[in-house]
């Protein structure tokens, strides 16, 4: 069984993390699988998918870290492309990986207490994404 | 077809390493699926899953890189939380990632010859883990 | 219904990328599968797959970013078991990922438009790399 649902976000610029678990919990719920997994990836090349424990510290760490290791800069080569000054956004979010697929068990995630599915905007400026959540299994 | 197990391993603190390869190809013999995926997933917010050639040079390389460019430290936010100093295991596994989905050909996983799935302990302290095994295929 | 494909490519060495989306459209679309998903995953432990928007300027960022993290050296451990040099290409290729899982929609992936997907080749030499593209759906 397969079973596909879109979320849709509005994100405040680089750095902003959402919490999708409930919702992807809700749709896993929706599909009627019981045991399996669901696939969560983010469509677009400037955010990013995984899980953390989400609470307020490391809501700013993450986004701290990744803008010391992969600083926001008109240096990278992106830069003679598009002139847009969101190099580093890419390079974030291809580091940190567009999707997670998390197993699925007695109708639920199967994640850690403190493990919670986020959404990491790495672009420079609001945007509205598009969040593509697909379960399969029986 | 979808089969779940459960592997639960005991590990030694922050840079601890375990192969996983051996477990998750007997899951998937057990499961019965000749062609298909296994998804192996890490269920908590402080340790990674991956793939390595797991050798013992590089079983101390990947902690080291992770504590080079994502150190041991009180700054992090998390200190705020928590106050249990493990701020940079939540990023050395948010960052490596809680989960890989490996091909199944032939009744065994398709990776290489010197590729092997991989878990990482980031926390300070010895845990036991629990490592969640999705085969998926017909 | 699961369908599985390998695909064969030549690389040219360390930084080395290519844009794969297209041949894995073509497998979607043999497949057969309307609605599901396609994992991607490279065999071996020294390249990467992830997503990226594919053009000129990232496709240099991307490795520089990655040689300037996780630098050549012979100073790795891995240098004790293999003497050859790649420490770093197995560090590059275990941090950015081995593999990613896509949506499929209408018998196509749903990714962004400037989302491609790419292989990277983290080794110092040309190789020839098996990629293993499975797709599961309905």
């Amino acid at each position: 069984m397969v079973y596909q649902e879109q979320i849709v976000i509005s994100t405040k610029g680089n750095g902003d993390m959402h919490d999708l678990t409930d919702q992807v919990n809700q749709i896993v719920k929706k599909s009627g699988v019981r045991v399996g997994m669901v696939n969560v990836f983010n469509v677009g090349s400037t955010a990013a998918i995984g899980t953390i424990e989400f609470e307020p510290g490391l809501q700013r760490d993450l986004p701290d870290i990744l803008n010391k290791l992969i600083p926001p800069s008109r240096e990278y080569g992106h830069e003679q492309t598009w002139h847009d000054g969101n190099g580093h956004s890419h390079l974030q979010a291809t580091w940190l990986g567009s999707e997670i697929t998390v197993p699925v068990r007695d109708r639920r995630l199967v994640s850690g207490t403190w493990q919670q599915i986020f959404h990491l905007e790495c672009d420079i400026k609001p945007r509205q994404r598009q969040i593509m959540v697909t379960v399969y299994g029986e």
